[in-house]
């Protein structure tokens, strides 16, 4: 369904509280970018906007995209820096049928490597919270 | 390669010229946006910055992101309207790697139909002319 109803416990607003513990890279007031624990390639960065009560890219407020965007553009740049991939995805998935998981909008920044296939969006084998936080430290140490 | 030097023969900028014909749904002076004639699925739309010699999201200068995103933002709004789709993917490949084919910075807007497969990037089956004309004036209508 591409519309409905925010749910205020989904997983990224319990994040954003405080209340789930996440792999940080950035916070500021537009957005929480942090490490995908379920990443599809070494150093999947998720950038969260924390603004708005928004299911999708849809109903997210247009006045507040400018912010979350700058944060994610800096943030891909800083990626690019500290992983040195030979590609970078950028994806953002509205409704259950584009992919969407997570009833909060969120951006994947994937880095792609030549010759590594990327594991599947939703493949549920979860990353070492050690790792993680190494390649979060090296992507926010380039910011 | 994620980095390189920008080649102003490219399709896309060809296009901004006025030297290729395309499909348009909207343009300003920050974007056009027109209808990928090798559409993934039904209304798949193609983003095109043309304030900047920019190969990826990379070297996009980041004074002109806010622009480019409040008008896809716009059409992604138009496009859920118009074509009632059941999902909307927005995805951005930098670099050969990331899937990236013409090196000039755009992003995919892709409905998602539910029980329909998308057809693969860069599967080079060209759409119909004037359906896609149709779509392009659908979106356009609900801008």
């Amino acid at each position: 369904m591409l519309h409905g109803k925010y749910d205020p416990e989904n997983l990224f607003a319990r994040m954003i509280r405080g209340g789930i513990p996440c792999i940080k890279i950035f916070e500021n007031s537009d957005v929480l970018a942090i490490m995908d624990v379920f990443p599809q390639s070494r150093g999947h960065v998720l950038v969260i906007p924390k603004g708005a009560e928004a299911r999708t890219l849809l109903d997210f407020p247009s006045g507040q995209l400018a912010g979350v965007m700058a944060v994610l553009h800096r943030i891909a740049q800083a990626m690019d820096r500290a992983l040195q991939p030979d590609g970078i995805i950028l994806s953002q998935f509205s409704g259950e049928a584009a992919g969407q998981t997570i009833f909060h909008l969120h951006f994947h920044l994937i880095p792609r490597y030549a010759g590594q296939d990327l594991a599947g969006h939703g493949h549920g084998i979860r990353a070492d919270s050690g790792e993680l936080q190494i390649l979060a430290d090296a992507i926010a140490a380039r910011l």
